[in-house]
């Protein structure tokens, strides 16, 4: 009692590789649910009997049977003794075929909610998976102690057992919370304790969450000219009104917020290594800001996104260890110092903001993995961190005086190399006449990133020049690139 | 040239235990800097000459040198030849210490956000970290195949090597996406892709990430009544107004939804078990709500949070699968299937939609960890996920029959249990005119955890009883937990 191609479409369904998992039954139950749901059988319409089906599929009875007593089950369709099976009524129902007909006269957008919508135009924050020159921010897998790091978790897993599987505190497990405070306090001038730290899974998450817990749509909040760009669409995506606030060599300059009417709440600074101009805010300015915070009852948001890497000297201490207010809230981060895959960043938070942002983090996604926090825990406590931090700003130091020197012989007539303090990207100046949009254009289609300058301005006058990021790539690598990209800025400026 | 007090302080700080890991010349470095900042020390004042202040602190002329230098280099002194150190002017600076007088004047309030406010006074979504009985929604951890776990994690990791430690693709490792997908087709009739699946760490993060993208504030959705609380929160935190419909033994009363006259985005479902009353969203409801959906549309967002459990038969399919129109957002999550550590969840969209939630995704946190994603797609793959799952199955069917058998005997005099068909917790309704304030507050005393019902309602007439998780506790602990309970409660009726 079934049309020949309703016969057919069932034996398609049975033969199709995507099903060849199920059992044969659940597969025939799926294929007349699926006739029915797309108005190929009609409410009230008879199905044939489990005999005469199993019959034409090849199969046995009982087959047809156990599918039919699931079809049942389901309301799909009713069982009348002595008459048979047949496709119930189901009153409120249109078939999808029918409603389908008038989708199609419908516009297709996806109807995003407004904020929804502008997160989507924004972009998002897209990071390369497999990362190759100069593509910036991204730190050296190939030498990350993966087998101590795996020796350390099976330590971490005997231990622990099966406690290690539930539900993790949302603040952060206790002990990795005590080794960052005991980090950032040596090496970063912090003021933090265990109890201020709030354990995360990104500085971008730090930011969304301070963005929500700290602010409202429309709250003005100053940020840095030119600015990283994951941070202004963080603040963008809720809805905060950002005003930028130029950085000249010495940092984001301090004297136009100090001197600004209008209230903000807050400002955003990467005072290590300004992102991009690689820039170390100047003391008497952090002291302005600090003062400014204080006064206004305003935040200072601090992303010390890759302090771990500092060349010159030893780095400044972070604003947050200079402010005696509790105005700073500090962002850090091990997708630098360790592996991008790990997921966990972190914030050192004034006391009274510790609970707050902990039952926010809640509500957005929980906790962080606790296996990983643990392993971490471990790997900082024993020393490895400090050790493999230290290990990597050699590398990274010798790979910064590679690009350097390769840039300035082979880069000359179209860039001037800014090399910075620290962190893991060089900013370099377009000065040949090329435009930004052609140099980039033309390394890329040779396989060469470069993140341009200008787009990380807020105005249209940002300067023209690339990021060229060196800490993931081998000497070698940084100057194959180096030539490869030399040979298609000159080929691009004779064309 | 240091005061005594002064000298005492600086000492202080040497010999702290907190500081016992820096060297000696950056604590030296530190405690001066601290003077500075908290005003002890004002700008112009001069330092000890560093041969005297090496033999007042007992150490080497050298490290005072040492920390002097750092001092000079971060900009907090100046340093004159033939005159000595003195701290620098830092006009724009007001020194910590006369500036926290003016701050005790003023309000300690935290100031948050208005949303930041509502979401802290929510109270967040708090789980147990160690749970006891009847903590509910907690799987058994300790029946957890650990060792085959992180022998599939060295698998990977051996393959993928430095790879795995990248970053991640924002929708999730793709083998991982298509585990998944097959999981959903094959178990929950789900028509599901790998395109179309986007990981997540959890279903609050599915939850909130769609009240951002899919709506704004102010816009109405229907959500059920009784409700989960976690959705309930994210949505109210997102600024959404939810409008409660009542639940039946056959689920949301889908009937006055689609009588509603007023334009409501989405309807908020847990069709598989509701929560917290463990009905099975009735197929002509199913059907109802779906075309509503088409018709207006809406959204459903349909969340199967525990639905690998179902003891009775087999579970129905889930909305997704029904729904020909694309209208439904399917949220899964690994918490009770594997265990809550993991931080891995789901969804499975509509294709138009998958690109939206993807970007909004990369700015609320970037991606999930990719080394549990690899090792999860293997798990899958080669069918211990399956296992697994039936494995517990069976235990928990056993601790539920265990758990309403006990509940019968013991506790008949309070309580009317109502067995669900799957889920990892049983609803009790209070019989015996106990108060269930008076329960809860009588069992939490005694060490037992009990999740009133009445708080789950939109109103005050929530009808009064408790939830009873079972999963993860064994047959012996369950029967221990209700016979101290039963004893607990007599104790009030009595007292």
């Amino acid at each position: 009692m079934f049309k020949h191609s309703q016969l057919e479409s069932v034996k398609a369904w049975l033969v199709h590789p995507a099903h060849a998992a199920m059992p044969l039954h659940t597969r025939i139950q799926r294929a007349i649910r699926q006739l029915i749901v797309d108005g190929a059988l009609g409410p009230g319409k008879q199905l044939p009997a489990s005999r005469a089906l199993a019959g034409s599929l090849e199969v046995s009875r009982d087959t047809i049977e156990t599918a039919y007593a699931q079809l049942h089950a389901e309301g799909f369709i009713d069982r009348r003794v002595g008459s048979g099976s047949f496709v119930a009524e189901m009153k409120e129902f249109t078939s999808g075929r029918r409603l389908m007909q008038r989708d199609t006269l419908r516009d297709q957008t996806p109807n995003l909610s407004k904020r929804g919508d502008a997160m989507f135009r924004s972009g998002g924050v897209r990071e390369m998976l497999t990362p190759r020159p100069f593509a910036h921010g991204v730190p050296d897998t190939r030498s990350f102690p993966l087998l101590l790091w795996e020796r350390l978790e099976r330590q971490v897993l005997k231990e622990a057992g099966s406690q290690a599987l539930l539900h993790g505190d949302p603040q952060g497990a206790e002990p990795l919370r005590r080794a960052i405070a005991d980090y950032v306090n040596l090496e970063r001038g912090a003021h933090a304790t265990a109890d201020r730290v709030v354990v995360l899974t990104s500085s971008q998450q730090a930011m969304t969450l301070c963005a929500h817990v700290l602010f409202d749509p429309g709250d003005r909040i100053f940020i840095e000219d030119p600015v990283y760009y994951g941070a202004r669409k963080a603040f963008d995506a809720a809805g905060l009104d950002c005003v930028p606030v130029p950085v000249d060599h010495q940092g984001i300059m301090a004297e136009r917020i100090t001197a600004d009417p209008h209230k903000a709440k807050a400002v955003f600074l990467t005072p290590s290594h300004q992102f991009p101009t690689g820039a170390t805010l100047e003391l008497d300015r952090r002291l302005a800001l600090i003062e400014w915070a204080a006064r206004h009852q305003a935040w200072i948001i601090e992303d010390d996104y890759d302090s771990e890497f500092h060349y010159a000297g030893r780095p400044t201490a972070c604003v947050q260890g200079l402010d005696p207010h509790d105005r700073t809230i500090y962002i850090g981060t091990f997708t630098k110092a360790l592996f991008p895959g790990l997921r966990i960043g972190y914030v050192v938070l004034p006391p009274h903001l510790v609970k707050p942002v902990t039952i926010a983090r809640t509500l957005l996604d929980g906790h962080t993995a606790s296996i990983a926090q643990l392993t971490l825990a471990r790997f900082m406590e024993a020393g490895h961190f400090g050790a493999h931090v230290r290990t990597m700003r050699g590398i990274y130091a010798k790979r910064l005086e590679v690009l350097t020197a390769l840039v300035r012989e082979h880069l000359a007539d179209f860039v001037e190399p800014q090399t910075p303090v620290g962190g893991l990207q060089m900013p370099c100046m377009l000065t040949g006449g090329l435009s930004e949009s052609t140099a980039i254009a033309a390394a890329q289609r040779v396989g060469i990133e470069l993140l341009g300058l200008s787009a990380l301005y807020a105005g249209d006058d940002g300067r023209a020049g690339f990021l060229m990021g060196f800490a993931a790539y081998t000497p070698h690598e940084i100057e194959r690139a180096v030539k490869k990209l030399a040979h298609a800025l000159h080929a691009v400026r004779t064309a």
